[in-house]
């Protein structure tokens, strides 16, 4: 599937910004957020190497042109979503002995962990800054506050949602409600800020607003569970990843939560006593993905997707047709048909 | 000298505020928050531990007062340093394999590197959501807006000073412009913040507010200064660190820049040897303390912390008399004066 021209219109608005928000940033703590963002190599050459795809970014810019409003005046919201995604993703490479991101050795890999957690809170200082630049678009005092308390209130859930996928780690019993409260806070939040922020700034009907916030958080549910499906059954090229990573490293998602829940008799408790395992080899992942598969676990993941799917495209039935919401449509299928991926392959 | 009674007027209001910034918090999550905020024990019981002194948010609402605002009204931008100080402790204790705090174990001692990353970043996103609230104590929208900037300002500037501070470490040499660069983010920045948002709540005069953030960046810097003398020649009941611990970390401080520039002669070479050294003993700390007295860097460093305290006094100038000026001249003194300390002795 092509990839929507939504992220081709608005690449160049975005990157500029994200630029801009770093400043002239002379110390070298900017060169560890400009190599994280693809700019620059570790040694602060100028390189091009592929920075992510700026889905949060791009839904923004299409969700504010979705409600009626111009694209351009939700920039400064578009890039602190972008920043503060990628807080999270420097974070996240610590907190899960991450080597490598987009090919290319993960912050704390090359600078240390004390200096990689420096660069996250820095981005996410940033972030806070570049939302309150929405002024300078003539963005109203009042929605630009609300924008930082959606900015802030997403902050929160992501961490949550960190916390509860970090501690499943070491349960062996997660049940599917904690799963949906973990992927709503680490994944779904981020999401449904972006187009709620976009809509935000691009209409003054909070019911609209609302819808697409809805929207975002369903996309973002559906798109997590998605992963979950590729991180199990997705080649290595397919999810930039080693393979069977997240059951390597037991992580409880979807698929693992029904299957333990579901597979019968032998296979079942061959399944509960393989995710046991502290030291699983590649031959019992591959066993476990196995019995996943014929316990339905694949089949009961793929139609939680298509549930997200439908209800994130009710909500959009509230917008007025436009050429906005078709963009955020075809974002939706590019992202759950194929599987959005990077220039290298990876997940973005 | 006793603790001025400021600290003890205002704490309940803090801490009041502070908790309910945690929210309803069922999430195992909050505990760790809570742990270190010193109010439950790491099993989450509640206990009483001293949680530091309330500092910054005790100088936030006497700067509101001094100016002449109600104090009342500046809590929550209170509460936003005091959350804003508290993530920056979680990850610096990662950051400086730091042990012990206030005489407990460390966040990420109790829970491990991954969950410390997030308690701190929750915190973090605490601290943005809490300053909002300046909204529901009929602070105008501008007015929070600016409070917002403060705040983002002042943690992208603790985030630099740390970047440096860490980076000095691995470094032999280091200018004493570098070295306040560098304190001027980790400590003034909030410092100054703290002063800044209270005074902002509490009066339209811009220049007035001004002045007041001017002495809250004076005094933050005569406090690292003389956190610094500590760090050498302070007890370990006054500080609450091992002795001579800056030393063996090879910390750049001021006193030991000034030594390193002025110790001459076969002191100097010795001294400069050991500070070279990444096997540095306790007896070779103590002999670095020694060269560093010999050369007068400790009355170097003494007379710079009163250079600060001067001006910050001056910048008070400007502000009519008031009880609330009375009460900054107090935390001043106290602060400066014996070094203040928590409860079981060490620095807050």
């Amino acid at each position: 599937m092509r990839k929507p021209l939504a992220f081709e219109e608005y690449h160049a608005y975005i990157e500029a910004e994200l630029q801009a928000s770093l400043g002239p940033g002379n110390l070298s703590l900017y060169s560890m957020l400009r190599y994280h963002l693809g700019w620059v190599d570790a040694q602060g050459r100028p390189s091009e190497h592929p920075g992510g795809k700026f889905l949060r970014s791009t839904l923004c810019l299409s969700s504010c042109k979705a409600v009626g409003g111009e694209p351009g005046r939700a920039v400064p919201a578009a890039v602190a979503v972008e920043l503060t995604h990628n807080f999270s993703l420097i974070h996240d490479d610590i907190q899960d002995i991450s080597e490598y991101r987009r090919h290319r050795p993960t912050v704390w890999k090359v600078w240390g962990v004390p200096q990689a957690i420096n660069a996250g809170d820095s981005i996410y200082a940033l972030a806070y800054l570049e939302v309150l630049r929405l002024l300078n678009r003539g963005v109203p005092e009042k929605r630009v506050l609300s924008a930082v308390q959606i900015l802030g209130q997403a902050c929160r859930l992501i961490c949550e949602g960190q916390y509860l996928d970090i501690s499943f780690e070491s349960r062996h019993s997660v049940t599917v409600d904690e799963y949906m409260q973990m992927i709503s806070g680490k994944t779904g939040a981020l999401m449904e800020a972006s187009t709620h922020l976009g809509a935000l700034v691009g209409t003054v009907d909070d019911k609209l607003v609302e819808c697409l916030a809805g929207f975002g958080r369903h996309l973002g549910t559906a798109f997590q569970i998605q992963d979950d499906i590729l991180g199990i059954w997705g080649g290595v090229e397919e999810t930039g990843k080693s393979q069977y990573d997240d059951i390597l490293r037991r992580k409880k998602t979807l698929p693992v939560i029904f299957g333990l829940a579901h597979a019968e008799g032998i296979a079942g408790e061959e399944l509960s006593a393989l995710y046991r395992r502290t030291d699983m080899s590649l031959a019992d992942a591959a066993r476990v993905a196995s019995i996943l598969e014929s316990s339905g676990a694949r089949d009961h993941a793929r139609r939680v997707v298509e549930q997200h799917r439908q209800l994130a495209i009710r909500e959009l039935g509230s917008a007025p047709v436009s050429a906005g919401v078709a963009e955020l449509m075809g974002i939706l299928d590019f992202v759950l048909g194929q599987g959005i991926l990077n220039e290298d392959g990876s997940r973005p």
